[in-house]
This record gives C-alpha cells, sequence and structure tokens, in this order.
C-alpha cells in the first residue's frame, strides 16, 4: 500500500520548481502525493505546523518535514 | 534510463534524515541516485558548488539543487 506524503507549497516560483522534480521524483508505487496549495487552502496551515513545516515548499514523508529550499514562512501565507 | 541524482550530506543527523527518507523515496527506476558525503570526500565540495549546492543535506536533480532543511553550510566542511 503506498504510504501518504504531503507536499505543501504556495504557488511561489520556488515552489513549482520542487513539486516539478522532488515531489513528481518520489516513487509512485510506494507513495500518493498529495499536493496542497497553503495560498489557496488556508485551512490546512494548522495541519502542515503540526507536521513541523515552517516554510514552503516543504513535503512531509511518512510524518516527517523536509523543507526544500525556501519559498516563504508560514506566516506569511496567514 | 534512469537519471542521474547525486544528495550530498555530511554524515549530521539531518542529512541521514533526509537520506533516509528522502533520497530512498525516489523512484529508482527513473532514478540512479548517487550518495556523496562532503565529509569524506572534500575533493567533490567544488562540483557541489558548481550545481548550486549551498548547504547539506541537499539533491541535486536534473541539474538543480534542492536543499533539504538545513545540517551544515559548505563552509563548514572545507
Amino acid at each position: 500500500m503506498a504510504t501518504k506524503a504531503i507536499f505543501y507549497h504556495a504557488g511561489c516560483t520556488v515552489c513549482v520548481e520542487a513539486e516539478q522534480n522532488v515531489a513528481r521524483a518520489l516513487d509512485s508505487n510506494r507513495y500518493s502525493v498529495e499536493v496542497v496549495d497553503l495560498g489557496q487552502q488556508k485551512s490546512r496551515i494548522r495541519e502542515a505546523e503540526e507536521a513541523g513545516v515552517k516554510s514552503v515548499p516543504a513535503l512531509v514523508l511518512d510524518g516527517l518535514p523536509f523543507h526544500i529550499n525556501y519559498g516563504a514562512g508560514l506566516d506569511a501565507l496567514k
């Protein structure tokens, strides 16, 4: 069964590059990747914070947050 | 044919976590991942810098650098 991976972004250039490269490079047989735009879905900012996400783009894999480069801090999205 | 991806690290805890999660989550049918410990292989620091790597852990995918969380700056490894 595929493990859920969540890629949080905010539509910025850095985010798009990370999504098109890192998020899409994951093994789809093992990971089911959900892409969440926190700029659009502000209701999910809390969930991202609870997973330890401090900035976007970030990938939450097996419950651990991995910040990929730096686009924007979560506070800028609130 | 698999594209080469290079994961640069320096043996730190942040690096090991990123390697065991992000680097190993890549689709091995599409990416052949080489893991380089810059703490041990200082001769490859220049190559990493030329790819745009500023800190470890970092993943270079299709020639683009993606910094994953933050372990150490490259200058600290010289």
